[in-house]
C-alpha cells in the first residue's frame, strides 16, 4: 500500500435537491469527525459564505464563485456545450488542473458523466465507465457495479469493471485482495451469456492475482458472498431500484407493526436502543456516494437528495480514494489482461461452439 | 368472463426437498380451506397411500404409481430421453391426455420446462415460454415475468410476454383490465436498449386494448406501480434474488432488534398481533408458484423447498388459473398484435436512427 498523499477536495456545492446547506453542513461534519483535507466549495458565493462561516471547522475553505448552475433536468449535451459556467464544469476543472484530488456534486448524473470524461478522459484502456454502489451485508459492505452508466456491457468491459472495481474496493477499505464475482443467474441450463461466460474465463486465466470467484447470483449481493459484484448498467440498475423497494415496502411494514397499536408503540419504546440501531444499519445515507469508475480523477456522485449525513459519506469516500489513488494500477491491470485475453476469447468461442452443436 | 369449468389437477408429488408428505399435507390444506377441484397424485403408490389416508379431505383422490423421480441435479436433456418413467414426465402426461387440466410439480425446474415443452407443445404464435413470480406490494401483488425460462429476449418477445402476463393476471385476478409495465432504467440518457423501446411502441400501438403504462423501474415492482412486470429472464431472475437476498438481511436484523435484550423481548410479546400480521405479509409460502406461460397448458412450478403452506399457495393458483384457461385468448392476440408489429418495428428503427444521428 503507498502511503497517503494530502489531498483537496473539489466540492460542486449547487445542484443537490437539499441546495447548497445540506452540502456545506455534510462537509463540515465530515472534518468534525477527524477528516483531514483542504475543500474548494463551488457554487453562489453570496449564498456559500454565510453557510461556511457558521462552521468554523471550515472556516477557512475557499470559495470560488460560479455563476450557473446544472439543473436536473439539463440534458448533458447541452451542460457540454453551454455549462462552462456551471459550479459542476468549475469542480471538475479543478481534478484537471491538478488543484484537487477528488470532486464530489450531488448534481445531475448525466450532466456529470459527460462533463467528467470531457475534462479528465478515460483510463487508458478503459472503453467505458462504470457507476458504483455501495450495499450493507452482515460482512460490512459489497460494492456492485455498473449501477447505470451504460445499458449494454461487452465481455471485454466487463472485465474492465472487475479490474476497477477491485481496484475501488481496496483503496476505499485498505483490504488487501477483494473478492470479485460476476453477477449472474442460477438456473443449471441457461448459466448466462455467452459474454459473462467468457468475461469469467478471461478473468479466471487473464487475472491470476485478483481473487475472482466466478458467478454469483442476486441473493449473493445481499449476503456479502463476494466484496465486488460486477454487472452492466442495466441489470445492475434493476437490481439496487429493485432492492430498495423492497426494502422500503418492509420499512412501511415495519413501521405500522411499530406504530398500530397503543401496546405496539410501548413496545417500540422497550426496544429502542435496538430500533436505533436498525435504522442505523438501513439508513442509506451511510452508503450514499457513487464513484465513476474509469474517468481520469475520482468523481463521487452523491445522491440528489442526500441531506448532511449523505454527503458527509461521500465526501469521505472521495477523500479515501483521493489518497490512495489507483487510475495507474488499473490502467496497467487492463493493459496486461486484455493483451492476454484475445487468445481466451478465442478458445472460448470454439467452445460454445461445440456446446451449440450438442444441443 | 367465461364460467369457471370443473378441473381436475395433476400433482407430481415427488421431487421436492420437502419430500412427498409436503405436497400432500399442501393439497390437503387447500381442499380444508374450500378448493373444489379432483386430484391425481403421481408418484410412489406405497409411499403416498398413507399419507393420503391422513387426510379425510383427499380420500378419495387418485393416485398413479410412478417408478422414478426426477431429481434437482439431472439435465432436461437426460430426463427427455430417459425419465419417461418419472411422476413428473407422467403427471404433465395427464395434461397432454385431457384428464387434468393443470399440473403442479415441486421439482427441478429445467426438467419441467423441457417435460412441459415437449409434451403439450407451444401456444401458437408464441416463442418463448416464461416463467411468472408474484411479487407482495401494498396494493396487493405484482407479476414479474419473465424471471428465468431464458436469459435473453427479443422485442416480439418481451411483447409476448406482456400479452401472456396480461391474460395470466386476469385469470388469477379476475380483474378485468391488469396494467401493464416494461421494467427499464431511468436515467435519462439511457433509456434502455433499442428493443426494449421498440416493444414498448408495439405494445402501446399495437394492442390498444391493453393498459400498458410504458416503462417502470426496479422500485415500481414493490410498489405496485403497475399490475405486470415485463422483462427478460436474466434481469427478472436477478431482480427477484437481489430483492430477496436484501429482505431476509432486513428480516434477520429486525429479528436481532426484536430479541437483543430483555427489554426487546418484552416489547415483541406487545406488539405481537402486529408481528404476526407482517410475517404473513412477508411470507414467500403466500406467493409461492411460479407459472411456465407458454406452454400448451397450466404448468406451475412450485419452490423445491415449499412446505405445505407453499404447496397449497400453487395449488389454489393452478385451480384458478385451470378453471379459467387462457391459451385460445393468447394465441389470437398474439396473432393480432404480431400482425401488426412489422410495421411499427421499421417505424421505430427509422426513429432510432434519426436520434442516433442527432447524438
Amino acid at each position: 500500500m503507498t502511503e497517503e498523499r494530502d489531498v483537496t477536495l473539489a466540492i460542486d456545492a449547487m445542484g443537490g435537491d437539499a441546495g447548497p446547506q445540506a452540502v456545506v453542513d455534510g462537509v463540515a461534519h465530515a472534518v468534525k469527525g477527524g477528516l483531514k483535507t483542504r475543500f474548494i466549495f463551488f457554487g453562489d458565493k453570496a449564498e456559500l459564505e454565510p453557510l461556511i462561516a457558521a462552521h468554523s471547522h471550515i472556516a477557512d475553505a475557499e470559495i470560488r464563485h460560479a455563476e450557473n448552475v446544472v439543473s436536473m433536468t439539463d440534458k448533458p449535451m447541452h451542460v457540454l456545450r453551454r455549462g462552462h459556467d456551471t459550479s459542476m464544469w468549475a469542480a471538475v476543472s479543478a481534478l484537471d488542473g491538478g488543484e484537487a484530488q477528488a470532486v464530489v456534486s450531488c448534481g445531475n448524473t448525466g450532466a456529470l458523466m459527460a462533463v467528467a470524461r470531457k475534462q479528465l478522459g478515460m483510463i487508458e484502456g478503459v472503453e467505458r465507465p462504470a457507476i458504483t454502489a455501495l450495499w450493507p451485508t452482515p460482512r460490512g459492505r459489497t460494492v456492485v457495479l455498473d449501477v447505470g452508466a451504460n445499458v449494454e456491457a461487452t465481455g471485454d468491459q466487463l472485465v474492465q469493471f472487475a479490474i476497477m472495481g477491485e481496484a475501488f474496493f481496496r483503496a476505499l477499505t485498505k483490504a488487501p485482495k477483494p473478492t470479485v464475482g460476476l453477477l449472474n443467474v442460477g438456473a443449471e441450463d441457461l448459466k448466462g451469456h455467452d459474454l459473462i461466460r467468457t468475461a469469467a474465463r478471461v478473468l479466471r486465466e487473464a487475472d491470476p492475482d485478483m481473487a475472482f470467484k466466478g458467478f454469483v447470483e442476486g441473493n449473493d449481493i445481499s449476503k456479502g458472498t463476494v466484496d465486488v459484484v460486477v454487472t452492466d448498467g442495466f441489470t445492475g440498475n434493476v437490481a439496487l431500484k429493485t432492492a430498495e423497494g423492497a426494502a422500503r415496502l418492509l420499512g412501511q411494514w415495519m413501521k405500522e407493526t411499530l406504530t398500530g397499536t397503543w401496546n405496539a408503540k410501548l413496545g417500540a419504546l422497550l426496544m429502542a436502543p435496538g430500533l436505533r440501531k436498525l435504522k442505523a444499519r438501513i439508513d442509506p445515507s451511510s452508503n450514499n456516494g457513487g464513484v465513476f469508475l474509469g474517468v481520469n480523477g475520482i468523481v463521487v456522485k452523491s445522491h440528489g437528495g442526500a441531506d448532511a449525513r449523505g454527503v458527509e459519506s461521500a465526501v469521505k469516500m472521495a477523500a479515501s480514494l483521493a489518497k490512495r489513488p489507483f487510475g495507474d494500477e488499473v490502467a496497467s491491470t487492463v493493459k496486461t489482461v486484455m493483451d492476454r485475453r484475445q487468445r481466451i476469447a478465442e478458445t472460448a468461442a470454439d467452445d460454445d461452439t461445440i456446446k451449440a452443436a450438442a444441443v
